[in-house]
């Protein structure tokens, strides 16, 4: 939420729905800015602070957005309540700046909700068993948003952004991306994993524990907008298959810039092999994505994999200092000039020929694919990255995504 | 608190304390102009924002301010937590953005305490039975304090105000005013109530309740000045009334500009008429304070009384519209431009003749007394109000009480 005329809007939009006979349960975000303000002030005492304190002080900025929320829907002639998250209680595990929720409990809300009230909860924050606050980390606010709705077992959660929805790629890539009216879970995990930052990755994972239907849609729309039309806008995250069947066999193409390759080479080929490499590598909290080991010559082999490209250095000194000699390889390569491409569609599971459509669109393009790697709903490719946006583009043409 | 730059000096100022070996309570204020600015946005929603919900906004303030302190304190090597008012918890009644305190829990404080830590609790807010966060008003951070300070049996509460102590009387008005070492805690109420704005009444009736023993002193001292001094700096509220033997018969004298006065001309002196007059202004919230009745010719008598300034203009309406008709006064008349000056002492108790020579000292000067009120331990008049820092000087010179 922005400033107070944003907060004001907020509340003509929740009234607008009020209006209309729905309960509503409302988790706003901090103001914009606010959060970041308050981390400031933490860096201005201590460079690396408790995590503990930090999430006393960052929950604040929470606290205010839903007391003035409250305020604007009572001066609409709304009566409205808000909560902190332990008021709730929405109960987390103790584990500071990125708690996970553990319970809600709806019998306060519910109370509140049956009264006639709009509940307004503080987002992204909870309460761990010693009765200290949590805060949930990044994407937060969604991730309570979406357990709150499941908790009280809502008929659909919405999530206000500054995106209009979920697209068959990004548009500022492909020009003439469309819309999707819905998404099945599955698909979203994937187009949100891959780099659709549309919601954060645990919002969805939330989502699909609970099989919570969940709509992202703008919050930059005209709030009295007809309700009809809202309630028909954004992406409708579903959970029943069929509502795609109308749709293409691909949902979208997705992509991501943040990736590096490592390639460990003259690797003796024996059993337990991936392991030694690998192991130091998740020691030291690094995620490793995609995975590749060529047919041994001579009993050896390369190994290689992806890793965020934030984390290729550490990486690097991970293999040099506790892999290389220890397993006898030749050296250690890496190149950080890799994009992944992929293309997500839960109708792959039931057409075939999908890869070799990707791989001509591809080659025709004259475009080298460096990796490959597949799940049941999308095929990724690891390629250079200079030639990202010519193949994002050129496939989302080659499956007919484009806006009719 | 101000800038973080000031929380680190109170994190300094606590850890000296704390390696002299004291367990140490802090209960800080929120920064300055927080309060101020959150206020702000309420307002910027409507112009009379629901109490429940101001409290949810108001709090946060002070939240900020401990979670800075604790990791203020961290940063020094010092083991130190930070808790809301709720967490402690601090139970108050209901009565939002003005709630009394009920009950201190001081379990979990002191199970951290004799761990080892400097604890830190949010000043100004509690929590209701219902679970709601209240405030508890102007000047709540210092009553917490004072609160938690008597919840925990503590050895001394010390409150570090823009101010180095009670003076003899305001500075501002006699240059060679005197800080006063000890006041007792009935001179420091009248001393408070009539005008030396040091600590808020609420913060001093509770100090009194608990016959907490109260430091006042200055937040503007080098945080690292030696201890010893630091702990003989600023003025003791005692409750050990031996402890002002040594001193003189008058302690300070007081004033308030703020006065109005209204007399109530030509009422029948018939029994029952000063509550007839004064239980509409009551009834109207209008505090009354000094009250003089005239001695009665032909009946009828003169009726004076004191209100504070802001209240004038309300209690003359209150007084037109239903009472001088009804009890058959002749008319009303009021005088804005009034001060009140009191000299204040236990010392009184026990020495005659203090009136006498105020009395004197005003008629030196040609100040006419207005109207007089009396208690054990102080003697106000009401003076005009461009003679009150006349008279102030010269009593304050009469009694002996600048510096040596």
């Amino acid at each position: 939420m922005g400033s107070t005329e944003r907060i004001k809007n907020v509340a003509k939009r929740v009234a607008k729905w009020h209006d209309a006979g729905h309960q509503m349960v409302v988790v706003p975000s901090a103001m914009s800015g606010e959060t970041n303000r308050l981390l400031g002030l933490a860096k201005e005492i201590m460079p690396q602070p408790d995590p503990r304190e930090l999430d006393m002080l960052a929950s604040t900025g929470e606290q205010v957005s839903v007391a003035l929320l409250a305020m604007a829907l009572q001066s609409l002639g709304k009566q409205a309540v808000s909560y902190a998250g332990w008021q709730v209680p929405i109960k987390t595990d103790s584990a500071f700046t990125k708690a996970r929720i553990q319970s809600i409990d709806d019998e306060r809300v519910r109370r509140d909700l049956d009264a006639g009230n709009v509940v307004i909860i503080t987002g992204f924050q909870g309460m761990d068993p010693e009765g200290n606050i949590t805060t949930l980390g990044r994407g937060g606010s969604d991730t309570s948003a979406v357990a709150v709705a499941a908790a009280l077992k809502a008929k659909e959660c919405l999530i206000y952004t500054d995106v209009d929805g979920v697209y068959t790629t990004d548009p500022r890539v492909v020009t003439d991306a469309r819309r999707l009216k819905t998404v099945t879970f599955e698909e979203m995990l994937e187009m949100a994993s891959l780099g659709s930052k549309v919601l954060q990755i645990r919002s969805v994972e939330f989502a699909g524990n609970y099989r919570m239907p969940t709509r992202v849609l703008s919050s930059l729309t005209d709030p009295l907008m007809p309700l009809d039309e809202e309630a028909r806008s954004g992406t409708l995250i579903s959970f029943e298959e069929d509502t795609n069947m109308e749709q293409a066999t691909i949902t979208g193409i997705a992509f991501s810039r943040d990736e590096a390759k490592i390639t460990v080479i003259g690797v003796p080929d024996r059993p337990g092999i991936a392991y030694q490499i690998l192991g130091p590598v998740a020691d030291a909290n690094i995620e490793v994505d995609m995975i590749i080991q060529n047919q041994s010559t001579d009993g050896k082999t390369d190994f290689t994999f992806t890793v965020p490209r934030g984390e290729y250095t550490k990486a690097m000194d991970v293999l040099e200092r506790s892999v290389r000699e220890h397993i006898g390889a030749a050296r250690i390569v890496g190149d950080t000039k890799v994009s992944k491409v992929s293309v997500v569609g839960v109708g792959m599971r039931s057409h075939v020929g999908i890869a070799s459509q990707m791989f001509r669109t591809l080659s025709e393009e004259n475009v080298n694919i460096q990796m490959i790697s597949t799940s049941e709903i999308k095929i990724s490719v690891l390629i250079d990255e200079k030639y990202m946006e010519l193949a994002v583009r050129a496939l989302h043409k080659a499956f007919g995504l484009e806006s009719a």
